[in-house]
């Protein structure tokens, strides 16, 4: 008895069933739509994007690699600031501070957190202590924005700007990162400017999109968002380790562009401009797989799946 | 240097703040509405409703507790059938299958799930092999229904019937319990009335509501969802272990009445029909703690907390 419930993600990854099974759908009225396995097996090279190394950390923990993309875009002064950070292999022997069941795994230095740190925080070197705000920016034209057709609770519109869940309000002309499973941001104090990236957080549980416009995101995890997400979670008040012996050590963070090309990934994020991309969400939108009995015809922006690939070797 | 990101769930568990805080908050307009602390502190015993140990599962894993309600009211064939595998034992030995991130973890009997397995599946003794589905039911007027005011992506009307998270569709007068995080369900193969409750998942990630409507949701997660959600990722496709070493085992599950009473926990979960509960939604719809410096007044229905106690001794 093999007990199945679909796949949300994963399925991308699997072989494709072949196109013999639409055919084979009992008592289908019309010709099904493609499943997202479908999709991504037909996509194109160019439906692909690689990533820049300018953009993209590497943050190495015991269990493995975590693999961030950052959004310049909407983060530059973010951005900035983390690429210096990781120039100056800030976050190295840092560690995970806090893991609060449903919501957030965050990581820093311990000495800034703690109430009576055995020894002072570590340097930010040449990076800033305080940063301008970037919750939301300014609508452009230049600005890439794929909209979802289904609403949203909580903004006016929602879709995707070259990769990226994000959101928009025409009133204000403002747009901004939405926090979904795996999006990366800038923990901050009360103040507005308090939080420089030197303490990061990533969401592992329903999408607190509460946060939107509150806090600046500055990407998100493309690829080992496992190895932040299985951890213990801390036993303290929101989630911090109240033991630092049970915080999880940092090995390393770098920046890709910092590593000599033999070094780099060659990781692809699929592009959300295209028909392709349209094709999947429709795919996630009105299952096809046979499993489904009820096809509800709807998806929220942190539903779509945003697949990445390792380059083809012609590719590179 | 204290960066802070608000706790979604945990806060509840934190002292309160103290009323002090409210008239301290600067530059306040209008007395800010009170935290979700506050409501909390402010409760009264008949908000309150003890746990039916009829409908009360305990799942002991290595790691520890899960504490599971069942809902009778929506899918009382599952109900029954989980309450007979319970009283024969069904699960004691068996394991934690699946793990696939941002999605579920999925328990049950191994051989049922292998390709060769070593020995045959478990009996399943007085236990159904089928039940009919239990996908969604019918609107009652004695079924209660506090509705949310922000609207959802994927359904007509969104709220609570008696501590768990449904939607309604007026037109058809049919109402299912929605996929949210902690939300337990019985996991089928591709013929509806497969799932009859030997496997059972839970959800981990963003509430996968393309499964509402497909699937017989059976309960949540009351306490210690932190044990099934910081598992080891499966490494196989869907998120199931290739290498059975790596499943976790389930120590033993009993239905809190089958146990004798001085065994028996005291948990309380927050009524949803009452003032405080409004007030609750209305303190995460428009947080008024000092970090929040943009209100987006509005909530899905996935981001409520549902707050669970210890009963107050006097009460037991």
């Amino acid at each position: 008895m093999k007990l199945r419930l679909m796949s949300v993600v994963l399925a991308a990854l699997l072989p494709c069933a072949g196109s013999t099974q639409a055919s084979a759908a009992p008592a289908a009225q019309t010709k099904p739509a493609p499943t997202m396995d479908q999709v991504l097996k037909a996509s194109k090279p160019s439906d692909w994007r690689a990533l820049d190394p300018n953009d993209t950390l590497y943050m190495d923990l015991p269990e493995g690699r975590v693999v961030i993309e950052l959004d310049p875009a909407y983060a530059p002064l973010h951005a900035a600031n983390l690429r210096t950070l990781a120039h100056q292999h800030y976050w190295d022997g840092l560690a995970i501070l806090r893991v609060q069941d449903g919501f957030v795994t965050q990581w820093g230095d311990p000495a800034a957190e703690a109430e009576h740190p055995a020894h002072p925080p570590r340097s930010l070197g040449k990076a800033k202590a305080t940063i301008a705000p970037e919750f939301e920016r300014d609508s452009a034209a230049d600005l890439p924005f794929t909209p979802l057709p289904d609403g949203d609770v909580y903004a006016p519109e929602v879709g995707f700007s070259d990769g990226f869940p994000v959101a928009r309000d025409p009133k204000t002309g403002k747009t901004w990162l939405v926090h979904c499973y795996g999006m990366v941001g800038a923990g901050r104090d009360n103040t507005p400017d308090s939080g420089p990236g030197t303490e990061l957080y990533t969401v592992i549980g329903q999408a607190p999109r509460q946060l939107d416009r509150n806090i600046a995101l500055v990407g998100r995890v493309v690829q080992g968002m496992q190895y932040l997400s299985d951890l213990p979670r801390g036993n303290g008040p929101m989630g911090f380790y109240k033991n630092p012996a049970h915080q999880t050590k940092i090995e390393r963070v770098r920046l890709a562009s910092d590593l000599p090309p033999s070094e780099r990934m060659h990781l692809e994020v699929l592009r959300t401009d295209t028909p392709t991309f349209a094709a999947l969400v429709e795919s996630r939108r009105d299952r096809s797989d046979a499993w489904y009995l009820y096809k509800v015809g709807k998806i929220d922006v942190c539903n779509v799946p945003l697949p990445v690939r390792e380059a083809p070797a012609a590719g590179r």
